[in-house]
């Protein structure tokens, strides 16, 4: 055994968040919710491991992530800590395609790592819940329609104030850029990526620095400036005329994922057509998504994800379409705490029910909590030797709504006290009448 | 974007599992059984950060578990992934001490990792499924009865063939070896921890080799050996008459666990006192356990744990005693499977019904599936354009038991036909009695 030791600081790493109980709890309720809606649509759990071969996860290479990554050498190998799920699908997938049946749906749920610069409300370690559903070959646009569905009732379930979801289509946009002579630039898609951050001003004035032509500028920017609801946005976008394939393919696209998105029960006034959203630069290809919280702009899209092309193309020469989402829930999290969202009830337990004995009743009290239990009741029995008030206290702390109190009359009469503690009345009843109120 | 580019063989690491969806649902349904019960029990959940500093993670120092520990820097910072759920409990309890109410009761389900030589059936990253109860200066006896029925209910509630928990008492050990002179000699404890394994005559060899007493050594085998009905051992136990304190208050520890075991719901059938279980050498003070599959010796305990006096030295100058289980999930999973405990259903969707168009009717097909959704049955759509065969085929891939068929008559009529995958038989229904059969 220890000798007598130096004691070390207990901390946690920067950037790893730790919740106490009552925060945890909600956190796994927000989880809960978001795994019940995925799987409620279908999609099967898939759990890979925190640690890959670095030649596998870093197969592409390059690029700001790799820089972030935890990666170090354990023996002769050369280890990574996943910085996502969508390269560990990709993985998978290509490793397990004669397995699978496609299309494949999946989620996944579980922490990531990445070794961000230390500020606030940034984590090193985070949740990501995804879902993506891959294609072999190809995959159905009717896909598209369903994701909207499945994010209106993740959130909706979570309760979270009003939110819209946000949609757009590359396609539509790549046609509008050739349509105006500037596809193929980069500087336009990185400057509508930013146009909601620094406004339409600054962002043309850097276009114009960029050399892009003044005309293409407007035409896109009026473009973007399109108002409406969905069906005027569609009707607008019709009558542009704009004379070019890709454009007609995408909003032929975006119609149709407007017309079943409504038919997967998405109210209007929770999805929106946004022209300006375009996700990033190289990834997506068709549909895009983001979500807002309407009252809460400044907490930018709590969910965001969109259609691929090709999701394994450096484990496998299939070719492997999908569309998926990604929620990043450690940092959703934080940010509704931070804006207050999540309200402050602060129960540090799941307990409906706390047994308390008064004076050596704790046999009886086993008993009852054992069949308390049984028939579901979330039960905890107070086992320590402690004055009354204590022991009430304990219920309290906790949030525990009802105790139950086990004297030597109750064992004698077979009955049980029931204490409501929000509003302190007891009642004697019988072990059944107890346990149907406890359950309500 | 990406040119033309190398293909990396996709494969992950050995000793990491990872499993195909038929698989993940299984194992999935098993941690979520045993998260369940934990709850039931009124333990609150825990997430601590996967990766911590090494000075905090590894205060204690030394022993083989530091050299399987995956330790790496990043930038400055010396950082070791988690090797148990311990530490991270003890540290997480010295560090929020102000914040937690007492008798503190945690569970934890994560992921651990440890650099194992490389075998079958030992795993690297694997799931702990830890419960503690942790107090502060003291903690009540009788929370060592209530785990032996949080251990009984977990393995039920799975499904596991006959299990026997075994119970024994270290300071009733220690109270025994003083009578026999020789407390204090590792030896002994050591020798008592692999007699199972090695057998009674090669481990009294050992003893005697060793330069233990051969007297002390019988008395010892002899105590061991003690049969009977739980109660037949306690009162032998009591008739020994062995006039040494530790063993007196091991031997009423012993009594007062049995006595409320029962009271807490465990058969008589499913526990038994086992003197010759120890649980290693210099962690547990008091009761332990163990976990056998009566039928499946082999497989070793599927659940062990015990009391110890004091958590969290190396953090806090607080004394804190617990008692708690583990489960190695991970490795339970590939062990019942291997001796094929979990049966041969190979069930890879947790849809319940799958929406089938026939012909254009994808619109009422997404109506159709949200409103199976909202009515909470697990509902895909077939969205890819295909045979019927085809369509029906993915049902049966994937073992979804229905599939609601909807072409233009049924558009037109307003009713689903639905089959039944297991017999064929198909019915023309109300979406009501459609969706009450679906949920049974």
């Amino acid at each position: 055994m220890s000798e007598k030791q130096n004691i070390v600081k207990p901390s946690t790493l920067p950037g790893f968040m730790e919740l106490l109980p009552a925060e945890q709890i909600r956190f796994n309720r927000m989880m809960d919710t978001i795994r019940r809606v995925y799987e409620r649509y279908g999609f099967a759990p898939l759990d890979t491991p925190v640690i890959e071969k670095s030649e596998v996860l870093l197969a592409k290479g390059g690029g700001e992530t790799e820089k972030q990554v935890y990666r170090f050498m354990k023996g002769d190998s050369d280890l990574s800590m996943r910085f996502d799920l969508t390269v560990p699908l990709a993985r998978y997938v290509a490793q397990h395609m004669g397995d699978l049946t496609f299309p494949f749906r999946r989620y996944q749920i579980g922490k990531v790592y990445r070794g961000e610069r230390n500020q606030k409300g940034r984590f090193r370690e985070f949740y990501q819940c995804d879902i993506d559903v891959i294609g072999r070959e190809k995959l159905s646009i009717a896909t598209d329609a369903e994701i909207p569905a499945i994010i209106y009732n993740v959130f909706t379930e979570i309760g979270l104030p009003p939110f819209v979801i946000r949609i757009n289509n590359r396609r539509l946009m790549n046609g509008l850029f050739a349509h105006y002579g500037v596809a193929g630039k980069p500087e336009m898609l990185r400057a509508i990526d930013k146009l909601e951050k620094i406004g339409p001003e600054k962002t043309r004035k850097e276009l114009e620095e960029a050399g892009i032509d003044a005309t293409a500028i407007s035409g896109v920017f009026d473009f973007i400036a399109i108002e409406g609801t969905n069906s005027e946005k569609l009707a607008a976008l019709n009558d542009l005329g704009i004379d070019n394939e890709q454009f007609r393919e995408g909003l032929k696209e975006l119609n149709t994922v407007v017309t079943l998105i409504r038919a997967f029960g998405v109210p209007e006034e929770s999805f929106a057509i946004e022209l300006k959203i375009v996700r990033g630069l190289d990834y997506y290809t068709g549909t895009v998504y983001e979500t807002l919280l309407q009252d809460y702009p400044e907490i930018g899209s709590v969910c965001s994800g969109g259609r691929y092309d090709n999701l394994a193309e450096y484990y496998t020469k299939e070719k492997l379409p999908g569309v998926g989402i990604s929620i990043g829930l450690t940092r959703l999290f934080y940010q509704l705490n931070e804006a207050g969202i999540l309200g402050e009830e602060n129960i540090s337990s799941l307990s409906q029910a706390l047994v308390v004995p008064i004076g050596d009743t704790l046999e009886t009290c086993a008993r009852v909590a054992s069949r308390l239990r049984n028939a579901g009741v979330v039960t905890e029995v107070y086992l320590e030797e402690a004055k009354i008030a204590k022991k009430m206290n304990y219920a309290n702390k906790h949030g525990i709504p009802y105790v139950v109190l086990i004297g030597d009359e109750e064992v004698a009469d077979g009955l049980l006290t029931l204490k409501n503690m929000a509003d302190g009345e007891q009642q004697r009843l019988s072990f059944e009448d107890a346990a149907a109120i406890i359950k309500q």
